[in-house]
C-alpha cells in the first residue's frame, strides 16, 4: 500500500518538520564561525580576517596557531610567549612512554591515523580531560594547547616505533615544523626544507566544516571531552573520502612512470570509471588556493619530481577538458602535497598523520568556539520503510 | 564598519547558499532511513516497522538485533543460527589481552567510556578493520557483528580490571543479556534480572538520528572504517548533553534522601536554575516510551528504591508543572534506567557502558545503512568574522 507508506513517512518526518536537506548537507549552512571561511567560486579562503595562504607564506605555523585561537596575529612579545608555553607542552606524558610501543605494534600492519586515533584517545584519558560542559573557557584552552602540541610527538613516535626506533624526544629550542621533521628523522633539518613543511602545515591548519572539522564540533555539542572531539575528528580523517588522498597521488605518479604514459595512462584511467588522485575539490569550483601555493613551494624545492608531477597536471587538466567538458577539474590539495612532503624526506605512510597534526590545531580552534556558544546538535532523520506499528510476531 | 561585514558575511556564507539551518540543526532532516523514527508528540519511537517497546517487552535481545540488521524479525532456525554466530566473536583478540589492562590503569581514576573509547580503537586496529569504502556488504557486516559483540566484553573486562580484578570469560551457553551480568560478576545471574536487564538494552539500541549515531554516519560518510565509527559515537555517547545521566538521576535520588525532603529540594533546585536529572527531552513533548516500559520493568522488580522513585517522579512532575507551566516534563529514559540497572546488581560507574553496548548495536545499523548509499558528509558555515583579506602585518 504505497499511499499509506507515503502518508506515513510524511507523519513520521521526525516531529512533523520538512525541513529536507540535501543528502551530504551540501551547502546547508550548520553554524556560523568566527574562524575562516571558503569561497569555492574564487578559490580563496582565509584563517580569520587573513588570507590562509598569505599567512603561510609570510608567518610561522605559532602566529597562524595563535591567530585561529585568539584572533589576532601576535606581536613579537606574544610570539616570544606563545613560543615558550607550547615547548614543554610537547613531552610525552610517563602512562604513555609505557603504552605507546604496544599500541604502536598492536596492528598486524602499521595504520599510522588508526594508531594515532588510540594514542591520542589513550593520552587524553591518561591526562584526565574533563567534559567540555563542565569547563572554564582557559581550561579547555589548556587542553587544546596541549593536543595541539602532542599530537606531532605522538605520531612521530608511533612511527618510529613501528618501524623498530626509538622515539626522538621533541627539540626543546625548534619550532613546529623544524621540530617534527627532527622527531621524525632524529637529525635536524636543513631550514629550506623545515620552512617548506611548514607551509605546508599552515595551509592545512582548516578548511571550513570539513567532515572531521564537523564531526568534531558535533562531539563537543554533547558536552564531551576535546579528546572525545579530536579521536573523533582523526577517525573521519581516516576516511578515503576525506584525508587519505596525497599518498595515492604520489603512487599515481609512480604508476604512470614516465612523461609520455601520461596521455594513454590517464585516458584509459577515465574511460574506466576511475577517480583521478589529486584532482577535483566538492567546494572549488577553480584552482585549489593550496595546490598553487603547494605548487610554488615544490618548485622552489625543484627536483625531478616536480618537475614531472607539472607535465601530469597538464596532461589531466587537458584530458579532463576534453572527457569531461565543463566539470572544470583542477589539482586540489593532495596532488603538490605529496610531491613537497616526499622532497622533505617525509615518508609517504607519513602524508596523512601529518595533515592530522596541522588540522588538529584546526579542529581544536572549532571545539573551543563551539564549546564557548553551545547548542547540542541533534538532527533528525526521514523514515521510509514499511509503516510501523506492526504487531509483532510472536517468537515461534 | 557593519554594513561591509553584512554583505561580506552574506557573500562569504559557503558557496552562495542562503540554506541556513537551525542552531542544532534541531528538526532538519539530514537523511533517510530504514532502521526506524521517534515521533516526539506521540510518545513513540520504532525500530524498522515494529514497535520498540513492544519489541523490548515481547522478544530478545539477539531478535532486535537481527531486526535492525536485517529489516525482519528471525524465525526461529534464523535465531539460532544467529546466536551460534555471534557467541564466538565475543572472546577477546589476543592483542587486547596484553593492551587492556594498561589501558584501564591509563587513567588516574576510571573513567569507563574513556576506557572503553581507546580499547575499541585499539581492538578494531588489531583486526586489521578496513576503510568502509573499500569493503564489500557482507565485509562490512562481518565488522560490525564483530564490534557488537566485542563492545560488552571490553566495558565488562575494563570494569573487573579497573576493580582489580581479572576480566571473566565470556559465557558460550549465554545469551546476550545474561552473558552481559555474567561478565561483570563471574556469576550466573538471575533469570529474571537477565531479564530486566535484556528489556533495558532492547529498548536503548536506537533512538533516531541523536548526537552519537549522527556522528558514526558522518565518520561512516568519509570513507572511514567502522571502528573509526564506533569510536567517534562513543566519543559523542560520554558528553554529559547526550549519555551522561542515568547515574546521576541516581545521585538526585540519593541527594533528596527521603520522601518529605522531596518538593523543598526539586523547588529549591528550579528556584536556583539547576537541571533535574532525568527530565525532559529534546524530542519528546509527552511521555518518553521507553520512560514507561522501564518503569513497569522497575515495577516489577520491586523494591524501596522503585517505590522512593515513584514517589519523587510525582513531585517533580508536580512541581514543575507548578514551576513551569506548559513545558510537560516528564520523565526520560535516564530515569528509571538507573533504577533498573541498580536494581539488577550493574554498579553506577557502569550504566553508561551499559547503555553503550547496546547502542553500539544502533550504531552499527547506521553504519551499514549509510554505508550502502553514501555521501560524504560535509556541510557550510556562515563567517561572521572582519571581513577578508587585511593585508597580513609584517612579523616584527
Amino acid at each position: 500500500m504505497p499511499e499509506t507508506k507515503t502518508q506515513q513517512s510524511g507523519n513520521s518526518g521526525s516531529d512533523g518538520s520538512e525541513n529536507d536537506a540535501p543528502k551530504g548537507l551540501e551547502g546547508v549552512v550548520v553554524a556560523t564561525t568566527e574562524l575562516g571561511d571558503v569561497r569555492g567560486e574564487e578559490g580563496f579562503y582565509h584563517y580569520r580576517q587573513y588570507s590562509a595562504v598569505e599567512v603561510a607564506a609570510t608567518r610561522t605555523l605559532e602566529d597562524a596557531w595563535y591567530l585561529l585561537f585568539h584572533g589576532e596575529l601576535p606581536t613579537k612579545t606574544q610570539h616570544a610567549e606563545w613560543i615558550e608555553e607550547i615547548a614543554p607542552l610537547r613531552d610525552l606524558p610517563d602512562a604513555m612512554v609505557e603504552l605507546l610501543p604496544a599500541i604502536a605494534r598492536a596492528g598486524d600492519h602499521f595504520i599510522p591515523l588508526d594508531a594515532l586515533r588510540t594514542a591520542l584517545s589513550a593520552t587524553t584519558y591518561s591526562l584526565d580531560y574533563r567534559p567540555s560542559l563542565d569547563l572554564e573557557p582557559d581550561e579547555l584552552r589548556a587542553e587544546a594547547m596541549r593536543t595541539c602540541a602532542l599530537v606531532p610527538t605522538l605520531v612521530t613516535s608511533l612511527y618510529r616505533l613501528s618501524e623498530g626506533h626509538e622515539p626522538v624526544t621533541p627539540h626543546p629550542e625548534l619550532p613546529y615544523a623544524a621540530n617534527y621533521l627532527y622527531m621524525l628523522t632524529g637529525e635536524e633539518p636543513d631550514p629550506k626544507l623545515a620552512r617548506a613543511v611548514e607551509k605546508y602545515l599552515i595551509s592545512t591548519i582548516d578548511h571550513g566544516f570539513n567532515s572531521s572539522t564537523f564531526t568534531a564540533r558535533v562531539i563537543t555539542s554533547t558536552g564531551a571531552d576535546l579528546g572525545a572531539a579530536v579521536v573523533g575528528a582523526i577517525g573521519a580523517l581516516s576516511g578515503p573520502l576525506h584525508g587519505g588522498a596525497p599518498s595515492r597521488a604520489l603512487d599515481m605518479l609512480d604508476a604512470i612512470g614516465e612523461p609520455r604514459n601520461a596521455e594513454p595512462w590517464i585516458r584509459n584511467a577515465v574511460e574506466h570509471g576511475q577517480r583521478i588522485m589529486g584532482f577535483g575539490h566538492r567546494v572549488y569550483k577553480t584552482d585549489d588556493p593550496r595546490s598553487l601555493l603547494l605548487r610554488d613551494v615544490a618548485a622552489e624545492l625543484g627536483g625531478e619530481q616536480y618537475e614531472f608531477a607539472r607535465k601530469i597536471e597538464d596532461t589531466v587538466v587537458e584530458v579532463l577538458e576534453e572527457m569531461k567538458p565543463g566539470r572544470k577539474l583542477r589539482t586540489n590539495v593532495e596532488f603538490y602535497s605529496g610531491v613537497v612532503m616526499n622532497s622533505c624526506g617525509i615518508p609517504r605512510t607519513m602524508f596523512t598523520p601529518t595533515f592530522a597534526s596541522s588540522r588538529t590545531i584546526g579542529w581544536c580552534a572549532h571545539i573551543l568556539e563551539q564549546a564557548a556558544d553551545n547548542r547540542l546538535i541533534r538532527p533528525s532523520a526521514r523514515y521510509i520503510g514499511p509503516p510501523p506499528p506492526q504487531p509483532v510476531p510472536d517468537a515461534e
